[in-house]
């Protein structure tokens, strides 16, 4: 796999197109690159581990990026460095903004400390690719020490980062009691860290006020796996009020669950999920692999069309098929 | 199968406590009740597919569920009925909301002409059940002319409702410039229809702007499949502002797809699409009725989450013990 294994020593040499090269290779589902991908993270794994994984969630226009340009730049500022994998699930058909685009983290693209990747969710997974996973590995074999994961949602998407994130920072925004209509209990459960942004000093009052309502809400919950409640926090990432704060907060709390072994637990539990993943996804490319399946499936999906055959009579009898095939592992 | 039989009879004959129960069902996950979820199913699709399917999507907060009140009121006046499938991806773990929570739909659930299912979506597709394509099908078969799938979403979950709805709704709130933040090209692309909500007499005029600024956006895009570019209404379901328009708007719509054949073939790529599904899941049984694996897998798991096998590793350990094996359809 001489490939793999040059582009692998590139990136871990510090080669920023080498390792853009290698992201987009774990993305690719061509099967030639999945094997090439599957050798880069089995490289990289002994190499990872060590660094901070953080998500980052919350609604359109809550200001992700503004706020992971300034807690990047600040981190880099403390002697970090940052990988910053920005999932957008929305651009699954023809991809990008149309309307209020701008240069996403402007401050923190432009450092060499930094590696902004965005990445579109070909819809496999809620709001965060299917390789989103074995990238963080990756990131942290090409020597950073944080991998920030941002991705838009309201529901499925903190569900998904939670299962390949330490810990989890919920964005909100405050204004007119709307951050009390859309946070359900499932959303403020995956989260470590709520932190409500752009509070300047106009709205001051009112961040206040929406604390206080969010820490009620929280002791009503049950605490986090890691036995902790989710703190909220004010910022501004515009004048900087509160980032330095936060991100000292991050650390100390990513230190606290490493020693008590809350982290160690929920990586365990984390690796078993990835396995479960990699189960489903070698079931289907076994079922692909099987040439009279293969053969038959476009037959069967046409007279579905057609309403000839209903959806599970087809199916039943394409999986009829396999059962009776016997292809060897591809 | 005589259970899913008399459930069925029931439904037919309009028994609402039937048609819960029915629901539910579909929605478990146990095995013997997918045996009758999938006779339900078949039941069904003989008294399926001449109604209106609609999803309905936005973020929290837009103010779905008023207008779906308020739509659903204005359309059993004109002598329609009307189900109404309320998904809710942020309850997967829990569920329901802790703040601001308030009796959804009122008026609507009241009447004897519509049936209102909340569902938390369990994690598998982005924003949407598992179920929510059999559960359109069943309560198309228990008479109701149209379906409304309601879902929290930005992102994924506006492409999965695409994937089982006739025409969809994306309801967006005037305000600030913010709709011109949230709105990514692919969100966009799979709206039949936007809807600005909350169009007050104060808000009039910045409706007006948005509206144009959305047109112009509209522009911009290529056609739906079914050849049309959506349109942008303005409606205040409180006051009733715009809903019977946007109903009417509706049917005019569905009717011309239904008469130029984008309907149908709509509706072709979509049993196609849950052929796909169906032979995944059918996969996955086949792959837990196989005893070998099965008693494998808990072992190679452990094994996993020690770190003594990458999940990869394991994955192909288990998945080589499937191939050997060769038990029976279940």
């Amino acid at each position: 796999m001489p490939l793999a294994d040059d582009l692998f020593q590139r990136v871990r040499d510090g080669d920023r197109g080498a390792l853009a090269r290698a992201v987009t290779l774990l993305e690719s589902s061509r099967a030639e690159d999945r094997t090439t991908a599957r050798r880069l993270v089995e490289l990289s794994l002994p190499h990872s581990g060590g660094g901070l994984r953080l998500g980052i969630t919350g609604i359109p226009g809550v200001g992700k990026s503004t706020l992971i340009d300034a807690l990047g730049v600040a981190a880099i500022e403390r002697g970090h460095s940052v990988a910053v994998l920005a999932v957008d699930p929305s651009s699954a058909r023809s991809g990008g903004s149309i309307l209020g685009d701008k240069t996403r983290m402007e401050r923190l693209a432009q450092r060499p400390e930094a590696f902004v990747r965005p990445t579109a969710a070909s819809g496999a997974l809620g709001g965060v690719a299917r390789r989103t996973r074995e990238t963080i590995l990756l990131c942290e074999a090409a020597g950073f020490s944080h991998v920030l994961v941002e991705t838009v949602g309201v529901g499925q998407s903190e569900l998904d980062v939670d299962r390949m994130t330490d810990l989890n920072l919920l964005l909100l925004i405050t204004g007119a009691g709307d951050e009390l209509q859309g946070i359900k209990r499932g959303i403020m459960e995956s989260a470590d860290v709520l932190v409500l942004t752009k509070v300047d000093a106009a709205g001051s009052a009112r961040a206040k006020e929406a604390q206080g309502d969010l820490r009620n809400a929280i002791g009503l919950l049950p605490p986090r796996s890691n036995g902790r409640r989710a703190g909220v926090w004010q910022t501004d990432a515009l004048t900087g009020k509160g980032i330095v704060a936060l991100w000292d907060h991050l650390q100390d709390l990513h230190r606290g669950i490493l020693a008590d072994g809350a982290l160690g637990a929920k990586r365990q539990a984390q690796a078993v999920g990835w396995f479960e993943q990699a189960v489903d996804e070698g079931l289907r490319r076994l079922f692909e692999a099987d040439e009279q399946a293969a053969a038959a499936r476009t037959a069967l999906a046409e007279r579905v069309s057609s309403g000839a055959l209903n959806p599970f009579q087809a199916a039943d009898e394409l999986l009829g098929l396999f059962r009776k095939g016997g292809a060897p592992l591809p």
